[in-house]
């Protein structure tokens, strides 16, 4: 058995998330059920970096598989294209060491999340960024955003449904690339909770508004409790950028 | 009564063309039901600058219509924008002389059509572009659209299917828009016939692909007759860019 790594993009609009649930249209239970033809209808498990929600989208998303089928790296990469539905693509395949793990190996990831700035909404946009035409103070947000790099407990900014206990992580940069017509966030960090880049792009939109302040960030921090921060923003304005390893 | 101009946008993906059919979802039918809403469930007619196929789309379509409800020129953008499904946005409304006719007064249009270079296929543009990643010899098709331009009997690049006799067209400029990882048709004239812009493209496509030569596209202006001419590249790679008045 050789251990296979691929980078891989998705669309996120038609997926019910990453991970495979019974009776849904998810981006691992169709990699898997490619996998499984080309493995005469053997079970093929693929491991990611981590899960993605509904309609979230991957641009860089990493996972693993083990195979008994061997052939070159670029093969592989046509073989699976050949066969995935035309909203998941594999960028990249490459065979790794057998202690290669998408989930545990890796020591990061980024994420970015598209705004859309114009006054009207733009229907080729409609599931790739979040409409937000309102008047937007970017000087304090990126305060805001300059208080959230570095190492906190993030419990106000994950979900209150996260099963996960250890809430301290690392921003390690926390940037908004401005465009014409759109604010895009790009955030990497060493791992993230449960809704975590949502909740914080929701609370740096409410600084934004005006409705928070910069000042109100260490607090909110501090108080360890998720109706602190602002509103979770939806997921189709996220992208899973890439994974470090 | 008074007669108002609109410039509207729409992702053709979910819609089966323009035009109204029973059963179908269409962008005039969506359009006309909103009309309807605003005006106590009467009938309001609308009339683009002409049809665009299923899953073409349009940056700057335009129709009008007749309305007995006063409202400033904003406030109908705003109005039907509120009520129309996310894949249909109004860009601009105005009020015009009831002589104005979106279809008769109309002195041509712009239409784009857009090419994926990029060796894998994107799901984020497979709705929006059309994926051809093989070699091209642009000098050639180049030479080829020069041929194109200029006034012509276009029946050779025109659906067999049409009703239209007079296939007599002048298209005005023929150009390539040539960016990172896209190929960019940007083509002008005075008027289009069925299928014209589909069939113009895929046959620079084979003079790309050295099937055919610049040298040969007098010959099939010459000869009137479809089959002479490449294929029809698919709908989603089509946006109505604009039309003159």
């Amino acid at each position: 058995m050789k251990r296979i790594k691929c980078i891989v993009a998705y669309d996120g609009t038609h997926f019910q998330g990453y991970q495979v649930q019974p009776n849904k249209r998810t981006v691992q239970g169709e990699i898997e059920q490619v996998l499984a033809k080309m493995h005469k209808n053997q079970q093929v498990k693929i491991y990611a970096s981590g899960r993605t929600d509904a309609n979230v989208h991957a641009k860089g998303q990493v996972f693993h598989f083990d195979s008994s089928i061997f052939m070159g790296e670029d093969r592989w990469v046509m073989a699976l294209n050949a066969l995935l539905p035309e909203d998941i693509v594999i960028l990249h395949a490459q065979y790794v060491a057998n202690d290669f793990h998408a989930r545990f190996s890796n020591h990061g990831k980024e994420y970015r999340y598209r705004i859309l700035r114009k006054k009207e909404r733009d229907p080729f946009l409609r599931n790739y960024t979040y409409h937000y035409p309102f008047p937007l103070n970017l000087e304090k947000m990126k305060q805001a955003m300059k208080i959230l790099e570095g190492t906190h407990d993030f419990t106000s900014f994950c979900s209150a449904k996260t099963s996960v206990t250890d809430h301290i992580r690392t921003i390690e940069s926390f940037t908004l690339i401005e465009t014409a017509e759109e604010l895009v966030f790009q955030i990497r960090g060493n791992g993230f909770l449960y809704n975590m880049v949502r909740i914080i792009v929701g609370t740096m939109l409410e600084v934004g508004a005006g409705k928070l302040q910069p000042e109100n960030i260490p607090a909110i921090l501090e108080g360890r409790d998720r109706s602190l921060a602002g509103k979770t923003v939806p997921g189709h304005g996220l992208y899973l950028w890439k994974v470090f390893y």
